[in-house]
């Protein structure tokens, strides 16, 4: 239960399991087509979806090294660690960084970004985290996107560990790029990651002059939109055939009650951590639904908890990433859990706090979870 | 049979099917040394190897990205379509490029670089194909390397689809960067790719100004070395899993013995191919392990075989590529291929070949395959 990757369905792990095919036979490319138009559906777009065999980070880069030439002013709002990494990405790129950084655990203001914006048209770009993977927060992509559609800036977001899990409308919210990976929310090991490309998007690819190869946008366009669609490298032919597994699965459930399953799980989460008597990191936002970020209690370290649960319990979470190492602990429930893994974790969590020493009502926290489920049910 | 993805050994699908683990997690540590200490025996090196989730022609990339600054004068050796991908990737890259252009078919001739070499004291990289996939070639790296460890240009030699198939010494032979992917010799789906960085290449790296990120080898070695070494992003935890059994197989078989099957697979192959009447395209070449490269005989296209292979016959091979297409047709033998794959493969070849109208004695290519199986077993 680490923000990911996150567990895989049998029946996905079992399709990675298929024969190898030949990413140039005609069977790949009925199953590509299929699951880029899945992948549409869950984006939330009608933009083109260019894939990559790479981790979500390597989409990240793409967005930079495609969008942007040498100099080029951003924006990076940053909330937490990824949102840091959107500014270190755009620095190893020679672009000038704006940075609006905001304490962990709170959300970004949209209103800044449109002073900012205001301040300095010749910011190129807006960069910004869906869901902050280091803290738990969800901003707002929808006023934001509203807000940058006003100006001729690239509005570029990490969906990375939201997309799937809370709603994120590619389109109707003005993203120009949307980055994802396959780890998350989309039940699929990790090795795949995918950027969504607005027409506005295009044209800043047109001009852009940093340097590209493997993440070159338009060698993926031009190979995408041949007779025969393709890739321009060799892909990750397993994980896409789990993929294409997972995306049905997503499908068959629809979009709508996968955000309601992960709604009443994340909110049956926070209810029994604080039934546990334990406070949640940052802005409790009911639309956050990858991560639950929980403060330490005084007496135990959150590195302590990760590590019981681990070993005594068989039960993976994870602890603080950076500067809050140590004083939080995060329960993932982004991609395929029911109610049972939630109940599962709380239990554990019962069990590691009296083990550490620290006084807890045991079956408190599985108690208030219950009637979470129970009110959704 | 294609020249890759090749086929995956059922124990390594099913290991990827595993359920998922985390990456930060003590049991992801002890698979990945794991999994670098048997990648060093097959690389024959003692160097770091950095892996990524990507395809090889990201870790071809981040061989230019890391070892090389914006202007620096670089030497290609290419005699296909993939020795054109170094000079492409260098270009983007901004680098200026001193091309050596083979006819494709043939061979580098190693006095061609030292003569380069000794003609432009600037060229700070030289970078060349082991097994070139397009043409089923093999270059002499061992001369090679022994010319360019003389001067103080990195060696970077692109060992994608050679590796594991044809003798590739990366120490002994003077190589500073050799880049390999896990979907050919490796008998691992695509998905992950590595470089293994020399001294020499390390001090490169450390005066590198090109922008990098995800492909940044600093961030993966240091990673790599803490304490509990990590990689800097999600790694492709299924693949790796898969590959980690796919390795302790070429140990138990050993490098040696692997070698050796596959040279007789390929004289097999080549064997068969010539006592069907038809011609190999190229130089042929008692170390050249992975492809057999074949002339479509006057009175059938190249593509016309392949496509009936595959549509009669269920045998995947490849067509030619670039300005070659039609005019050849490719047979991978690299990998988990054992005899009755080639016998299998000629026996389809014959009866597409008689389909196709081409007159052939059928079973002669199968017959001539066996006498050279028998001859060594």
């Amino acid at each position: 239960m680490t923000p990911g990757p996150t567990p895989v369905p049998p029946e996905v792990l079992l399709a990675q399991a298929s024969p190898m095919i030949h990413h140039r036979a005609p069977i790949y490319t009925e199953i590509i087509l299929e699951v880029l138009e899945d992948l549409k559906y869950v984006f939330q777009t009608k933009n083109d979806i260019i894939m990559f065999a790479s981790s979500g980070t390597g989409a990240m880069e793409s967005a930079v090294a495609n969008c942007f030439s040498a100099g080029d002013k951003v924006l990076v709002v940053s909330i937490g660690n990824f949102g840091a990494r959107w500014a270190k990405i755009s620095e190893a790129y020679g672009l000038n960084v704006t940075l609006l950084d905001y304490e962990w655990g709170t959300k970004a203001d949209p209103a800044d970004i449109e002073k900012a914006l205001a301040a300095d048209p010749d910011l190129k770009g807006v960069l910004v985290t869906h869901s902050e993977t280091s803290t738990g927060v969800v901003n707002d992509i929808e006023t934001m996107g509203a807000i940058v559609a006003k100006t001729p800036a690239i509005f570029i977001v990490d969906a990375i560990s939201g997309l799937g899990a809370s709603d994120m409308q590619t389109d109707n919210w003005n993203v120009d790029v949307c980055v994802a990976g396959s780890q998350k929310a989309l039940m699929t090991p990790p090795g795949l990651a995918f950027a969504s490309v607005s027409d506005k998007a295009w044209q800043a690819v047109e001009t852009s002059t940093l340097p590209k190869f493997y993440f070159d946008y338009k060698k993926s366009r031009d190979a995408l939109h041949k007779a025969e669609p393709q890739s321009p490298f060799t892909p990750a032919v397993s994980t896409i055939l789990g993929l294409a597994v997972a995306l049905k699965m997503i499908r068959e459930e629809t979009l709508e009650n996968v955000f309601a399953r992960h709604h009443v799980n994340a909110a049956a989460t926070r209810a029994g951590v604080k039934a546990l008597g334990l406070e949640l990191f940052g802005t409790e936002d009911p639309n956050a639904h990858s991560v639950t970020a929980v403060k330490a209690p005084g007496d135990v370290d959150g590195q302590a908890i990760v590590k019981s649960l681990r070993v005594k319990y068989g039960i993976t979470t994870a602890g603080g990433q950076g500067k809050i190492k140590g004083k939080i602990f995060r329960i993932g429930h982004c991609g395929y859990y029911d109610k049972f893994d939630i109940l599962s974790l709380l239990a554990g969590l019962e069990m590691a706090l009296v083990g550490l020493g620290h006084e807890v009502t045991a079956g408190a926290g599985v108690a208030a979870a219950e009637q979470v489920f129970e009110a959704n049910s």
